[in-house]
């Protein structure tokens, strides 16, 4: 009999990661990087899976998540609930025509798609659920994500996109071309990429409540550990970036990419003057100038400055990419694991940046936006693009010690995964101590702060205690 | 002591409006029309509203509600409740400053816009609390929304204004340039509206669920009632559309302008088509024809065919509207007044919208749409754009019955309301009935269907008697 899905457990994870200040930037000063995790539980047992006994004697599970920095986090469990009738006594999706089935039926909901269409929280929400699909399909196969698609063939992988809104950009057809002129390469480059490892940069010197001490020598540590490109965070005082940007400059000298991000910090004309007056050191691109929903405007910035421009880690859905990629926004396309809908919604994404020659340099960090985007970028070089040239996946050394199949990262470049699944399994003790708020690293915490009434653990902004809004009033306008 | 914020208060209302397939279209099929509700409590007491004794003894409150059509009415409300601490213990807002900085606050939680940024259900949220404190705003000063909006000064509004992201295409001085050049007409244009209410149009013929005996029936009761438009869903299947737009010509006449609207059904060449094969039947405007996020495809399919292209009740933001403006993508911009970040939000649009001289068209319907909505009309022709010329306010007759100070329509025309606040009150009779999942009209419903687990009341997908899928499946490529 086949497998069903029996259940779909959704936990609230956060870290007190705002306590470091690592991960601020000058949109989000004090993040808690937080996932709202899925389980997809099913009455799969050891020796189904195609290729052996891969569970050590445990029950299939699948694995995914959205990523957060915190408050909200909360919601977007609940929207990941509200999926549980689309998954749960549902056969375990196994092959691309099950996993395709499942992506369609869960964005094409009419009633949910009303809260997007196809964007924020619900989507996001999709997003997650369509990957512990993923995750789940990938173990029953015993192969890492990355492999299970890149041994799909380009007629199965056209099936799993969404071609709506997208024809006027990409066909199915053209989609196939794309796939199949990919795949007589696949083996080759499989082999080299188990053998080199895909390029990475490091984004851990660069974030802006660092001193200038720690942003110097942790660049200079990125160098040593062979890293060919870091990344610091502007936006927030242009003679600060100015300054920063010069010592990180003379800390890795001019062969090292240095990359800037904006975090939609600014407008137009803010933008083509702030980047003009740092590109005399050559950074390598500017990442989120503006709001990630202004196609005009990002190509108004890589019109009137000198520095390419990245962006997508906020970028809604394949219909904004799509036109990013038509008005000539983007120099490079920032899929991310946990935004859009999934693996199908980034497989339409890789196939619109390689209909229109942009490379893919995916945003990672967070919470196990490493582990997942990994795959991603190495199915695209082994079966899509068939380049990794100006390719590199972000890296992060933050929060891997709570993954069961953490990434490997050697001398600047990711290790091929080989460990069955998306590596989004995160362990059974991370998920106890960090859960929201009843885990016991936030009952302490949240013990010394002022009483809320228990629907309401978050600090409110108006107790004498609360933390500084997080955007100044002065930059409002 | 200056009155306070007390209480947040959300609830889940739901109306099974599917049964009787009102709102039926290319994209929804069943829905439920949905709200997930707000209610500010405070501890402002009878006679301390700046116009006497407006609250019959009762203590001061503000009414607000995020629209959806059903399932995820919970996500939504669980977004507004994540707002309790930014509002609970807040003073009162009563002033343009105080609205303004609680709209700031409420978007730019940088935790929570993560969730966005601004769009979709977090988004929304924040919408329907910032419109909750506008009604309690209005309410306090004794003043219909539209005429407490109306005799702020210019000065005040482009202080509610967020012009991140604007400053391309609108900067503050121009804003107060266009409230300014408006200031003079404002009292004999108050005084024209409350003589002869707002011109409106009505969607209630043109359900695609309804038999063709029945569209005729209502398109001609419309003209009957002194509409002088009707709007018609198209978008399922292009000869059913033309006999529709056949039938409903032939009965109301050339001089009845007929829109349409097909609810994102389309890509560009497809929409293209199916509207020069309309055209000769004269479609007053096509609504829709594609995605909310597609800015170029917008323009492409204005362009590309002869009629007049309108849309905007699913767009997300004011960056979004913006674009459209700035790529000549639209004629009509069809404002809705729970989708973006509410009062303040829609300002932003009005403005954007006059800088561009295109007409606003409000999106209403739903539950309380029109109510608010008139609202923002019939400010922006006192105050904004100064004019009614090619406007129309979209009207449906449903569920008006539920609100305590519903719209009134003679004529073909929205009376001017005079009850303060933003007539988005609900009957306590409503909510208690038509709560979700443990109102009576749903006990009831709920009752007859197969049993589900205490957390998930949704119908699965996957029991025998669940509904078709909700977009069919040929329809997915």
């Amino acid at each position: 009999m086949r497998p069903s899905v029996t259940e779909l457990e959704v936990h609230d994870i956060r870290f007190p990661t705002s306590e470091q200040l690592d991960g601020s930037d000058a949109m989000n000063p004090d993040p808690d990087y937080s996932a709202a995790y899925v389980v997809l539980r099913t009455d799969a047992e050891e020796g189904t899976a195609s290729e052996g006994t891969a569970f050590g004697g445990t029950a299939c599970e699948g694995y995914g998540f959205v990523f957060t920095i915190g408050r909200g986090n909360d919601v977007t469990a609940a929207a990941i609930r509200s999926l549980r009738p689309h998954v749960v006594g549902r056969p375990v999706p196994l092959t691309a025509a099950d996993l395709a089935a499942l992506h369609r039926e869960l964005t094409h909901d009419s009633q949910l798609r009303w809260l997007g269409p196809e964007k924020g929280v619900m989507h996001m929400a999709a997003g997650a659920v369509v990957n512990a699909a993923w995750d789940l399909a990938a173990r029953y196969a015993a192969k890492p994500l990355w492999r299970f698609l890149a041994e799909m063939s380009p007629e199965e992988l056209v099936e799993l996109v969404d071609f709506r809104y997208l024809s006027d950009a990409l066909s199915r057809d053209e989609a196939l071309a794309i796939l199949r002129a990919a795949e007589p390469g696949r083996a080759e480059r499989a082999a080299r990429l188990r053998e080199r490892g895909y390029p990475a940069y490091t984004t851990s010197p660069g974030w802006l409540g660092y001193s200038d001490e720690k942003m110097v020598k942790l660049a200079q540590e990125a160098v040593a550990d062979g890293f060919g490109q870091i990344k610091l965070k502007v936006g927030a005082d242009l003679d600060e970036d100015l300054r920063r940007l010069r010592l990180a400059r003379e800390a890795v000298g001019p062969d090292v990419r240095i990359a800037v991000d904006a975090n939609q910090r600014w407008d137009v004309a803010e933008a083509v003057r702030w980047m003009s007056a740092l590109a005399p050191y050559d950074p390598h691109w500017i990442e989120e100038p503006t709001s990630p929903d202004d196609v005009l405007a990002h190509a108004a910035i890589r019109a009137g400055q000198p520095v390419r421009v990245a962006t997508g880690e906020h970028v809604a859905n394949r219909v904004v990419f799509k036109q990013l990629l038509q008005a000539g926004a983007v120099d490079f396309v920032q899929i991310d694991a946990a935004r859009v809908a999934g693996v199908n919604e980034n497989l339409a994404i890789l196939l619109l940046a390689a209909k229109y020659g942009r490379p893919v340099c995916p945003h990672a960090g967070g919470v196990g936006l490493c582990e997942l985007v990994q795959h991603l970028a190495m199915f695209d070089f082994v079966a899509v693009s068939g380049s990794w040239d100006d390719r590199v996946i972000e890296y992060v050394d933050h929060l891997h010690e709570h993954f069961a199949d953490p990434v490997v990262i050697e001398a600047g470049r990711y290790r091929a995964p080989t460990a069955p699944g998306f590596s989004a399994r995160m362990y059974p003790e991370s998920i106890a101590a960090y859960r929201y708020p009843d885990g016991p690293e936030w009952r302490t915490r949240l013990a010394r702060q002022p009483a809320q009434g228990p629907s309401a653990p978050e600090p409110s902004a108006h107790e004498p205690s609360a933390p500084e809004p997080s955007v100044r009033q002065e930059d409002h306008q």
